[in-house]
């Protein structure tokens, strides 16, 4: 698949702009013309820059308000287009997106709609230049991509075809499938972007909330999977308008834009295997013949990743700090076993059950203890590695001694490592053999697992890690929700697989909280069986608990009528509690280390959430802790 | 008017969002109910505190999902209401806010309705408690005001009222006329939100978009004055949910929050002596009898607010800097005459016709030059500074000397200083006597005047300014528009007045560049009668524009046919134009000096924009500029 991107998608020049595309690894750009108008490049800087980066001019873009329009204002939209057309043969482009009228429209009739594009591609046609004509979700009178196309079929113009974009098709639900009806060499331009379902006036929605692919909610393996059957094998190129992106670091964006093209591939190719029974006449056995059809069907390439299925389990959790006592204490207390030093790093592992927690002592001075890495196991690490490296997952670099398992690391948008590990039936990890030698290893400690855990995220990164996670670990995002807080709205995203043996929930903090004197707290959460009993343990240790406050317990029972010992039980021991239909959650979470709190929860029948109504309790008592830790010296207060 | 605020309009805990209040001057607060739960405060502890601070609870909210329900959830709801009650009465409230059910609701018949909402105000009575009853815009079966009021007046309770909230009735378009005949005694509570005119969801928009009184669209004048004529004289009191102002410094907020309500009781007095013909049948002649009628009608208190007019124009520009040198050159070049310094303070004098700037050297050592302070003809400076002080605008404390002017001076939202000056019709100003003893003063430069200022906004603070520039300053806010930069989109407000003299833009900034390496660049814009000739002038003088690319008079000339030679002029002076059916636009602008810029411009014709068109360009080439100082020393490059 030749992948483009359109320079609005990003942020900075002209020039930086070509060149994060550039070392992103796009094939070509789209030039949005304010990004030309603005530049102190000439035309012929800009052909010589994209042919020095080997990047291809593919398409000028956008031509507006041309048609349905009054014979003055043609003759004038005329003038216009000739001025570009002349600019683009300097650029050395060929394509040129003209969108259906949304301004200066007044006249709705498809037959002079019809004679003003034939005139329009007459005069493209001397200059060598194609028109591809899209309809704009709000074009005021073609605003359907078949109607575009009907036009173009009317004018019957070799230099007149059309732009399909998913998303002024997608978010006015049109169906995809008649895109297979179009010629291929009538399909002169395929743009693609993604959105989350929103309502609001398209228009808005276009212009600041469009995302990457896999970044949103809409089905574009179904689009290019009708893209690829119609007999397109052009560019499919990003158009994505959206606020945070325009003002993120360029590279950056450019490589997240490059991931979500790769991961459509695959998708797309997924899709029309799936569906390939749907193309072939009398044939019950789709899935049998789905290689073959797609091969014979359509000359669109569409590359494939290593395959990998979800992760079947969090490994390992890591927290790096260069003071290790407080975690220590808090581990300890709430039931982890002390199972050794590594034999040559400066790490300690501590154990309860399957949840493994390593303490990285290697981090700077002064540095706040952090969640610093996290271990998934999967079928094959080094599948799961090289599927990520081609999706452009920064490599984690790690040094190893001889006979030290050899951990594949990739690097996490928020710069959390993620170590693709090799998990074993029973739970256990082998490289666990590589702490604590010569000590005399204590009992088991309690059973208990990694529930989930819980990153912060910058908002910046916010949708590119969602892609990340999606494409990379083949984890679900489920749709969002919003926690409020005393610092403003938290922005909560879960991804996790089927089986929930994974969970990952991304918060994306209140802005003013980010980079301000308090940064954002994140925690990992352990499951045991019996919650009661270990919080009793915990408290007998002497833990730290966050303190809930009183009224919550008032409002508990009159939300839940609980039985009186029962709460009695919970307010003692500081428990949070929820219910629904599926079942019981309770929970607790200790004080915070520098950014990382812990929490212990049990799942009582097929309970699937979060206790997200007390998370508002959680974020109001952390917010009260940290003011007054702000006040006082710099410790656990307790 | 009794004046409350709700206090999930605010951020922090519940004992900073209360003292902020009280340090606001509010009545009385409506306690969200997830801030108590999340409170470590006790409700006597809650009860005591507001007592303290002179506070009174007004309103326990919200109750949600009651009626419209199978028997089995009502029980269930009505022992959740007896709990609340308890609650309500530790914490000595008597009146809670009961909302139409959006969840659990299943049974759509009025009679079943009245019928649970009357043992709900049963069991209400007993405890001594009020019930207002809120139709929300999303409510399953009853999302219209006067749906809600006409159970209340079925069930005829004393313990039953409703409460009427801005943003439900008027996000829906409800006519607010009929409010008037509810009778006064059945109007328990009053809630008031402003909001932006979005087309988008209504729960969503509610959720993250209500604004303060004044900085929405909504018609809230009007529905007061409703409200008012009903009879109703309790607490008018802010409900919104604002995602920013859920972040932001809580007293802050909480002054502009009051400043909005001063705001509105003026705004609500103005329709009701408008609108006070309509009240008396048979008058033709309202106005002389609106205020008696006003008076005689309703026994709303609305209090009043020193008067003013719109500004007359801007007086003079302030810009301060420890190291005049570069803007002294750059003022020079433009055509302004030195006109001396203060005889004393450190601040220099510059003008051009009656446009005056004053260079302050009193800045630190090594801030950036940056515009300190804007001064405004008004008809009375004291007049208009006691308005400002009324509306909670901070003063401008000012040393001055015997024989000097007195500035009324307040402070705007982004620490601008704004001077309340005595104008003069011939657009001279008294205070120039101050400046240039003994100076031989030379001949006077030509004409010009403050076109315009374009000041940058931080984002935790747009909503307030627009507030505070229509309250304390009478100026019109037109709808924002949104301009592309290569940092992302800038959104971008004007205010001005009617006649167009003060013309006054607020530019919110892309989130990175705030706080970030660059900060963001501001403009004072002068007109003057023939542009061309000035920007020869300085181009003579040496001056270093903002240099436009080449391709932006390419793109001109195929948007507008440009007469070959005025292109030519346009292109070799670094001219920018732009044209509409009102007129022409010709300007030009200067290199940046710290965060200060300035701009020349013409108006031709009745031309009444700004260059919008333009100003992608500018961002990119001020963007590429920052980029090579950030490369090198910190100097104006030339």
């Amino acid at each position: 698949m030749r992948t483009g991107i359109a320079t609005v998608c990003l942020s900075g020049t002209l020039k930086e702009k070509m060149q994060a595309c550039a070392i992103a690894g796009f094939d070509g750009i789209e030039i949005f013309e304010q990004d030309l108008v603005t530049s102190p490049l000439s035309p012929e800087d800009v052909r010589k820059m994209a042919a020095d980066l080997g990047l291809g001019l593919d398409l000028y873009q956008p031509f507006r308000d041309f048609d349905s329009v009054t014979e003055d204002i043609l003759q004038e939209n005329l003038r216009r287009a000739d001025a570009k057309f002349k600019l683009m043969s300097r650029l050395g482009m060929d394509t040129i997106l003209v969108c259906t009228n949304v301004g200066t429209a007044t006249i709705d009739d498809d037959d002079l709609r019809a004679g003003q594009l034939s005139r329009l591609a007459e005069l493209a046609g001397n200059h060598g230049v194609k028109v591809a004509y899209e309809a704009l979700a709000w074009g005021k009178y073609v605003n359907d991509y078949e109607h575009a196309h009907r036009l173009v079929d009317t004018v019957d113009h070799p230099n007149l075809g059309t732009c399909l974009d998913s998303f002024h098709i997608l978010s006015r639900d049109w169906d995809t499938a008649p895109i297979e009806a179009i010629k291929p060499e009538k399909i002169f331009f395929v743009q693609v972007a993604d959105a989350p379902k929103l309502s609001m006036d398209v228009l808005s929605w276009s212009r600041h909330y469009r995302v990457f692919p896999g970044e949103g909610q809409f089905e574009l393996a179904k689009f290019m999977g009708h893209v690829a059957r119609a007999g397109y094998s052009g560019p499919v190129s990003l158009e994505v308008f959206n606020d945070v992106f325009r003002q993120s670091d360029v590279e950056r964006t450019a490589v997240d834009a490059m991931r979500s093209l790769i991961w459509l591939e695959e998708q797309s190719a997924k899709w029309l295997d799936a569906n390939a029974a749907s193309l072939i006449p009398g044939s019950a056995d789709g899935d049998s013949l789905a290689h073959a059809a797609r091969r014979r069907r359509y000359p669109m390439e569409l590359a494939t990743l290593p395959k990998v299925a979800e992760p079947a389990g969090f490994n390992f959790a890591e927290v790096k700090t260069d003071e290790p006592a407080q975690l220590e204490t808090l581990l300890g207390q709430l039931g982890f076993e002390f199972a050794g030093r590594h034999r040559t790093k400066d790490v300690q592992l501590w154990s309860m059950g399957q949840a493994r927690v390593i303490i990285n002592e290697q981090a700077p001075s002064h540095s706040e203890p952090a969640i610093a890495a996290l271990g998934f196991d999967v079928d094959s690490p080094v599948i799961a590695s090289a599927r990520a490296q081609q999706l452009r997952a920064p490599v984690v670099p790690r040094k190893v001694q001889a006979d030290e398992e050899v951990f594949q690391g990739i690097a996490a948008p928020d710069s959390t490592e993620i170590f693709l590990c090799q998990g074993s039936p029973d739970g256990t990890a082998a490289w666990t053999h590589e702490f604590g030698e010569g000590l005399e290893h204590p009992a088991a400690a309690g059973s208990a697992v990694i529930d989930h855990v819980n990153l912060a995220q910058p908002w910046q990164h916010f949708d590119e890690a969602v892609l990340f996670y999606t494409s990379a670990l083949a984890l679900e995002p489920l749709p969002f929700a919003e926690v409020p807080s005393p610092s403003g709205l938290v922005r909560s995203q879960v991804m996790q697989t089927s089986d929930r043996a994974v969970r990952l929930v991304l918060n994306l903090a209140p802005l003013l909280q980010q980079g301000g004197r308090k940064s954002y707290q994140e925690h990992i959460a352990f499951a045991v069986d019996d919650l009661v009993a270990t919080a009793r343990a915990a408290q007998a240790r002497g833990l730290d608990f966050l303190q809930i406050p009183a009224n919550y317990y008032e409002d508990l029972d009159a939300r839940f009528a609980l039985e009186p010992a029962f709460l009695a039980t919970l307010k003692e021991l500081n428990l949070l509690y929820d219910r629904d239909a599926n079942g019981e959650f309770l929970h607790f979470y200790t004080a915070t280390v520098g950014s990382v709190f812990f929490e212990m929860v049990e799942r009582r029948g097929n309970y699937d959430g979060y206790g997200a109504p007390n998370a508002p309790v959680r974020h109001a008592v952390q917010y009260d802790a940290a003011q007054y830790d702000s006040l006082h010296t710099h410790h656990m207060h307790r």
